[in-house]
C-alpha cells in the first residue's frame, strides 16, 4: 500500500498524475512540484541532475513503492546518470514517448517539441535509433510553448502563429507522427493539431508513462488493491499559484496542497 | 577603489549595468545573476526574500561599497525588509522610477507594467502615492514579455498582438507616462511605444537607478578616480546561456562569466 511518487520542476508533471489516476485509480500519490526552482528546461544538465536527487530524496521520505519522473529536461539530462543510484524503480517520460512512436509512425518520419533543455540533449533521437535506426529525427524547441500554458493562453490566435513558426521545420520535413516531449504541450493539442493537420498522430507520453508505470507495478506485485487512492501534493514554493493552475492540468480542482521549506 | 555590487534574477539587470557603465565608467562592478532559480517574478515574497539576502552574502564577499538590486521583483518583495539588515547602501529600482514617473506625468496618470510578483506587491502604486497623492496608477502584469525578450523575439508581429491586448487597460485609462517596471523591458520599448503611441514618456528604471548610484556615492566620496572600471560576472547556472542573452542586454559581448557553486 505504499504510494507512487512522482516529480516536476513545477506543474506541468499534472499531466502525468491525471493519466496515472485515469489508468491506476486504486494508487496513492505524492507529488513534488519544484516550485522554487522552476522552470528547469533552461538550465544546465549538471544543475537539473543536482535539483532531481534532492527531489527523489524527498519523495523517499514517503516510502514511495516507484518513481515517476513528470518531466522531459529531468529525464533526459538526469535520469540516465541518476537511475542506478536508488533501489526504487524511476520510470521517466523518455521511452514510453520515443518507443510509442516508432510503433504509431509508417513514413518512419518523427517530430520531437520540447523545451531548450530537451532538444539539446537528444535524449528522444538517440532512444529511437536505439529502437529503430532507420526513423528519422526532427526536434524542435519551442520556449514560449510553456509560458502561453501557464497564462491560460491554450486556444488563442497569437498561439496559432507562434505555433505555425514553430512547427513549420516538421511540416517541411512531412512527419507523420509529433512526440509532445513537455508535459505542458498536452494543454495545446488543439493548437499544434490544427497547425500539423489530423493525419499527424500527437504522441502524448503521459499516457505511455502510465502504461509502462502500471506494467512495472504489475509485474512486481506491487498494485494497490484499494478501489480509490489519494493524491498529496507538494510544492517548494506558491502554494497558490500552483492550486490557480493545477486545475487546468488535472481537469479538476486540488486541495491538499502544502508548501515544504526545503528539498 | 571597491567595486559596485549589482545581482538580479538572471540577465535582465544587465540593462542596469549597461547604464551605470555609462554613466560611471570609472567603476568596477562584480554581478551576480541566479540563473539557477531564474526567474523570481512567479515566486513568493517569502522565497524571494530568502534567494536575495543569499545574494547579498555573495556579492559582499567581494567588498562591494553599494548594492544595486537590478530586479524589480526583488525590489519590491524584498528590499523594505531587507534593506536595514545591512550596513552597505542597498538601491532599487521601485523609487527612482516612481520619482521620475511622478516628476514626468502631466496629466497625473501613470502606468506600470511588470511581472505578476512586482505588480501583485503593489511597490510602485504605494510609492508614486507616497510621493504624490493625487496621481492615479494603473498598473498591468505581462508575464510573456520576459519569454518573448529571452528568446529574441523584440520586433515581431506576434509581440506587437501579445504587446496591443495587455497594454490596453493603460491607453483606456490615458496614462501619459508608463513605467518599464521590469529590466528585461527596454528591449521591447519600441514595440511598447509603437502600441503607446509617440506622447507617452516611457520610463526606464535602468537610467534612474544609475543617477541614485552616482548621487550616493558622490555624496559619500566613494566614486572611482579611475578612467575605465571592469565588469566581472558571476552566475549560478548556465555561463553559456547567459553570454549568449548578455549581448542583447548590454550592447556588447561579455567574456568573464564564472559559474559559481552556490550562493
Amino acid at each position: 500500500m505504499r504510494p507512487i511518487g512522482v516529480f516536476d520542476s513545477g506543474v506541468g508533471g499534472l499531466t502525468v498524475v491525471k493519466e496515472l489516476v485515469r489508468q491506476l485509480p486504486g494508487e496513492d500519490i505524492v507529488y513534488f512540484g519544484d516550485t522554487a526552482r522552476v522552470p528547469y528546461g533552461i538550465k544546465s544538465k549538471e544543475t537539473v541532475i543536482r535539483f532531481s536527487i534532492e527531489n527523489i530524496l524527498f519523495l523517499l521520505r514517503y516510502n514511495v513503492k516507484l518513481i515517476c519522473v513528470a518531466c522531459n529536461t529531468v529525464s533526459s539530462f538526469a535520469l540516465p546518470k541518476i537511475k542506478n543510484h536508488f533501489r526504487v524503480p524511476i520510470v521517466g517520460v523518455i521511452s514510453p514517448g520515443a518507443r510509442e512512436a516508432v510503433y504509431a509512425t509508417k513514413n518512419k518520419r518523427v517530430g520531437v517539441i520540447g523545451t531548450k533543455g530537451t532538444i539539446r540533449s537528444q535524449a528522444y533521437e538517440q532512444e529511437i535509433k536505439r529502437l529503430d535506426p532507420k526513423v528519422k529525427v526532427t526536434a524542435i524547441a519551442c520556449p514560449l510553448f510553456v509560458p502561453f500554458v501557464e497564462e491560460g493562453w491554450l486556444n488563442q490566435d497569437v498561439v496559432s502563429t507562434v505555433a505555425r513558426r514553430y512547427l513549420k521545420p516538421l511540416k517541411d520535413s512531412k512527419v507523420d507522427t509529433l512526440i509532445l516531449g513537455c508535459t505542458h504541450y498536452p494543454l495545446l493539442k488543439s493548437v499544434i493539431r490544427d497547425v500539423m493537420g489530423g493525419k499527424v498522430t500527437l504522441i502524448d507520453s503521459a499516457k505511455q508513462v502510465a502504461v509502462e508505470v502500471n506494467k512495472i507495478l504489475s509485474d512486481e506485485g506491487l498494485l494497490s488493491n484499494k478501489a480509490r487512492g489519494r493524491a498529496d501534493f507538494f510544492v517548494s514554493d506558491n502554494p497558490e499559484w500552483f492550486k490557480d493552475l493545477a486545475g487546468r492540468f488535472l481537469g479538476k480542482p486540488v486541495k491538499n496542497v502544502r508548501k515544504v521549506n526545503s528539498v
